[in-house]
């Protein structure tokens, strides 16, 4: 029986109170260890179908995200390895692999911004789309080396998250420009390199974002600027591997427009789009720069993956 | 001495008060008709002067739109051609000229409907930018001739003109779906046709327009989408025939966000931009349909220039 | 009332005993040029009205043919011009203009042959499609003028045209390869000219030639491979100037496959399909070179049209 | 010695009694299985040199067909990691690897249609060409999952094997077209995904299939349609690791014309053509889905080699 | 018979003691006019033949110079649209001809280099390639009226004509970087604006310079900076009309390197390239921008040629 | 202490006395091999401090070449896998790992040239830039196979190293033109393969070569001509997995001309460029053909290195 803890922690993420891809993440992990702290199972097998039962409980709450089924997936693998073995074992696998996945989550986007600040160059003018940490961290790291760079960053609607971008580096001190959506091939020939971050990176490089960063990634192509994607490791999605489709959700249509006010017309808010390997010249993580042709590899080893497995 | 009453017209076209390109430009057009009229001048010479002096205060009232000087230079040329004439037949000349463009710009939007809905053909999806004149009677032409098609709409930020065209499409019971500019590209492989409007024709084909237009088209073209143009002759741009460029206005930083709430943020809002004219694929005017490497010879035609001369 | 002569022609195109489009053309003018002589008309407007009433007899047996109407427009003009004037001079000018007609479209082919052969170096291999006189004119030129050079032919299903090709080629002693039309990417590197024919010349340059014609010419531009089209300048299509579109011709299946062995099977068979101008290098044609972005102006020219007219 | 019965399974595969990539492959696997269990070697190097013979007989059966030396490199693997070992463990290895391939092979293209359908969405309408088992085992267990699909087959000249797939899919209940080769491009904007199969795919990810295939594929890539490639693995070519250039077969002229009718024509017949990985969006195989740029990882972890190694 | 004087000019020409494709062309016309001035021709026919024997002998100097014999025909048009005329009006045509050619050519350049700065803006790095009057007056001109920019030049190999053009505009005070041919592309991003010469442009746009300008033009293309072409009306090739190709003459090896040093080695040296018109944004001439699709349409006009005629 | 040989070796690299890639490399690795034998530290502590020391003496010698701190990274490998050994098991693994590396990377220019020469057909024109030893080991190799077939080879300013290219084909027998970097585009529809080498390959598959090597990738990549990089793989650079970019070298001014005679002139000379990997199909090493795709994998194989890990 799922212990009232874990049900709170699932309904939060559920309701929205537990939200952005990282804590979602972290969360979930948190629940599977606290199982395995407190469990009252007697046997291996009891103490497997409990986290089976978390699990589903857990993937329930959010459909889309993949942060989340990639932390679970993570902690559960610790499980599975020692198959087999008693019970003390398997709940300390268990424990460790949660607490390796908050840790390394957190890690994560500090090291990120190392990492891609080593492609921010002196004298950069760095556009940015919507809210991602990531993209931000590896701005910010560039100008605190004190590199004199600028961002242009865009409008992002329906939410317009990108304001709350253009804050955070206003903030850092970086000079910021703000820009409707529309107007980035406009300023293109302006911009030394695009940053964004990730929701989902598919197993062909296919990058999952923002509405918008597809058109932005073309842009940027057809006036060789360079488009880098900066995500954590757990943004790449294993379910491609075996040809899942990457689902792209649609949100109320009020965000856009209200609907009283135009009764009869449809209104289409999709939260995402799909930005072809093609246009995406290298993805930064935690673990290093990864070029899109590389996605498939780095999949297979971070969810050690066999060729033929379906997973779950 | 220029009378009130066009002195009126002009401080209207100045104040917003008459506005959109076809009106300002027949507004003009009745200015100098009005002179033609009433003029007290004596001579020839002296008519001339005061024509001249009339275009000058009506160019200054609006520095960017091209239909207004257009509408002068049509004016202007019925004199000038007649130069050597006597006062009386340098009268005439000008009404006629100015009952002309006014009696043509009527007709064209009508006239552009028509020969567009040629192009729009039944099960069409047609996707449209901003609010424009010409672009919406292509699409309402072909529903009224009871071809099945439907219209996505962009919201075009920051003054979403969009929800203009939304409306006018809907009510004429053309089904119509509403978008963020942003997911132009994520739903581009559904739109059969993209039909837009112009401020300005360059005489290599290049569109002026609604800023977002030029990131509209290049998706388009990546898709082997048509890309339509749909605009009155007047829009071509004479001055670029002797390497004038068309400078791109930019309007207030208020219309993209509110510039006190994000201080030292610089904020940039350029109206237009320029498409470039290998993703336009017809310029659709109401003297027929002109494939955008034909701009040069049709506006070498239409502003009787002959090379070398420079345009005033 | 028309007479059993002009009907006979009439015939003979609807059932094709006179086919091909240049003999199409000529029959057409020579069906005028007959009215002119014997007519039996007495005042100029009836003699007009018997020129109409023989234009759509004549436009009424194939409907999608652009040289015939072109044929009809360009006699016709000759009247129109002269409108006004007494019957004799009308009688004169529809017969002038139909001899001139004749006259032109036999030397046509030659010229084409002539000035493409220019275009043809030593050494050269050329790639041609289905069976155009004027494409063939072009290499046997060039071959009869002592240009070491080779042809590829494709197959051109589904009425394998091309074999109709390979024939007259190599009974000209060209050195000829026959390959079927999915063979052209494979060997397009071996190509250095492409040279096809065509039905239709639109106002911005697309080309309107037998099915399989644009993906050859996307294959040759992807290749850096000359494409070259060599038509008659009948074959611009002046309707294209006002927004018609060219109508693509879908023939019986049967010519695809047996429909009776593929019960339920829908079998589509166009015959022509459309090639962007992009992909057009150089348009051959008896009055010189016509670069694709030239077309406009060359239909203009052609068919005298005064843009906003709406052409019959 | 080589026993008869091993004698004619190289036969059958010559005289082309055994056909078919798979069928082939399997009837390889089972020459070597039955070696191992009836040899009557007597030492592990006895035995190892009855399998060279084998192995070279059946290789020599068919040069061009990969899918055959992959299917004995595999078996003969089994016994290359058990060197050293005693004569029944050799036997037994061979025994087994046989074993693994040929059901494996069996199981692939089921597999494939499951994996593959996946990418197959309600109301697509999917372009295939010539005869694959993979490709079609895709469209018809998307349709057989309810979803509403239609296919476009073509005919595949010169031995339109496209009609048998028509056949196949039109028994299976999907909405079939068929049409020529050359009318993909005119039809592309209608399609939704064009799925094909392989016959052999290099370490770069480049498709060697079909004549025809590459221009499909590049028909697709200019107007943003998907490009599936549906192939079991053992289709890779290992030989291209090190360099090693796939050969393409050219059949007998008479297939394509008959060559008397057309006495001094070359007629080049190349049954397959080689599509660049750039035009490939995802090759699916029974093992999962494998991006292009994953093919060199793949090809070197099926066949267990090593950098640097020469595959014999 | 022919003058020592007018033979002395031809000889300067022929022996490059007269060069530039201005001073060439101002020579001949000079030539055409003394003879106008000063023949002993009796009739107007005697002058006409007089005329061609003077064409012949100057059109033999330089077989690839496209001025000069724009140059013969543009005053040699003066007589023959006079034919039928009086000797007196025939050399006074001859005359006048010559006169406009001769100061009309004096003044392009200075015209081009205004029309051209209109194209520069302030703040803008514009790269040149060799040593072209024309190119070199719009930086100059811009630079004049105090915007701010700076220029790359190329090295221009083999004979170094960059130098020159270093030379000229770091005297102009222009801030200037010298870079050798191949390093373009590695600059291309710090660049706004290409401006070149051209020695030919054909019918269709396409521009004939300086080898290596076409690869500048492409880079360029690739990353959507503008590349103007700036050129005398003069350098307009009309006998591409008609399919005449633009011959590409080589110089000899050793101004690659001392063919000694090389024995058995071939050094080819071609002196031009030709640049496609799709990465040719404008042309920029005295008489004011041209889109390089409007190139056939200026030639007719500049030449006054009639389609069909076949140019001398 | 370091040895005073072992100072000699790398006073040899700094002072340019040993040069060339391969060279350095190799006795960078003979250094850390003396050391190895002759060293007298007591403790493994003491000699991995000695190792350090020299390694930080060699990679202080040249900056930028990749090879050598490849070679001392490969060495020093083998004594960190036996971490925790005695001093005797981690002097024989240094020992072991030189010798492996100088024996490897001899071999290599030998092998790429046999495997490179499978990709060259009997009838190619090869051209090549710069002077890569592999990249002529391709092409003699193919030549001495009977293979007939032709080079082309650029001057490659500033250093001309091309004519040491042409020396050496033209004297292996190899019919070779020489050109000037600028011709490249005019000749490239000449060529069937371009094969060069490569300074450092990065984790993308971007090849960082001699100036100028981008233009003639982009050339081919816009003709359909095939472009192979030849590099032994120690040309990969690991710190790319890390986001570290490759600094490009620039050399002094004097190499591209005398700064002397152009006061005021900046004189750029950057001695590389970068290839995108899009425009590279094949990179030929020592241990096989490996798409650009696949160097992040063979580098991380090559490396032994962990995602996650920071290189030293």
């Amino acid at each position: 029986m799922v212990q009232a803890e874990i049900k709170r922690i699932a309904r939060d993420i559920r309701t929205m109170r537990t939200r952005g891809a990282g804590k979602i993440a972290r969360a979930a992990a948190r629940a599977l260890k606290l199982e395995a702290a407190t469990t009252r199972a007697k046997t291996p097998a009891e103490f497997l179908r409990e986290l089976d039962d978390i699990s589903s409980l857990l993937l329930a709450t959010r459909p889309t995200a993949v942060s989340l089924p990639n932390a679970v997936r993570f902690v559960i693998l610790g499980a599975k390895r020692e198959r087999g073995a008693d019970l003390q074992t398997l709940r300390r696998a268990v424990i460790s692999r949660a607490d390796e996945f908050i840790r390394d989550s957190r890690k994560a986007v500090e090291r990120i911004g190392e990492i891609g600040a080593r492609r921010i160059s002196n004298g950069d003018v760095v556009l940015t789309h919507c809210n991602s940490d990531c993209a931000l961290a590896v701005i910010k790291t560039a100008f605190k080396q004190g590199k004199r760079i600028e961002a242009f960053v865009t409008e992002s609607r329906p939410m317009r998250q990108g304001l709350i971008s253009v804050r955070e580096l206003s903030r850092a001190g970086v000079p910021t420009t703000l820009i409707v959506d529309s107007a980035v091939r406009h300023f293109i020939r302006d911009i030394d390199k695009v940053i964004v971050g990730a929701d989902s990176i598919a197993a062909n490089g296919a990058v999952i974002n923002k509405v918008g960063t597809s058109q932005i990634a073309l842009a940027a192509h057809e006036a060789r600027v360079l488009f880098f994607v900066a995500a954590e490791s757990y943004k790449f999605h294993p379910g491609t591997l075996v040809g899942r489709l990457v689902k792209i959700e649609e949100r109320p249509p009020k965000e856009v427009a209200n609907p009283k006010r135009f009764p009869g017309v449809k209104i289409r808010n999709p939260v995402f789009d799909v930005t072809p390997p093609d246009y995406v010249d290298l993805i930064i993580t935690e673990r290093g720069i990864i070029p899109p042709s590389a996605a498939y590899a780095v999949i297979q080893e971070l969810f050690e993956w066999r060729p033929g497995e379906e997973l779950v």
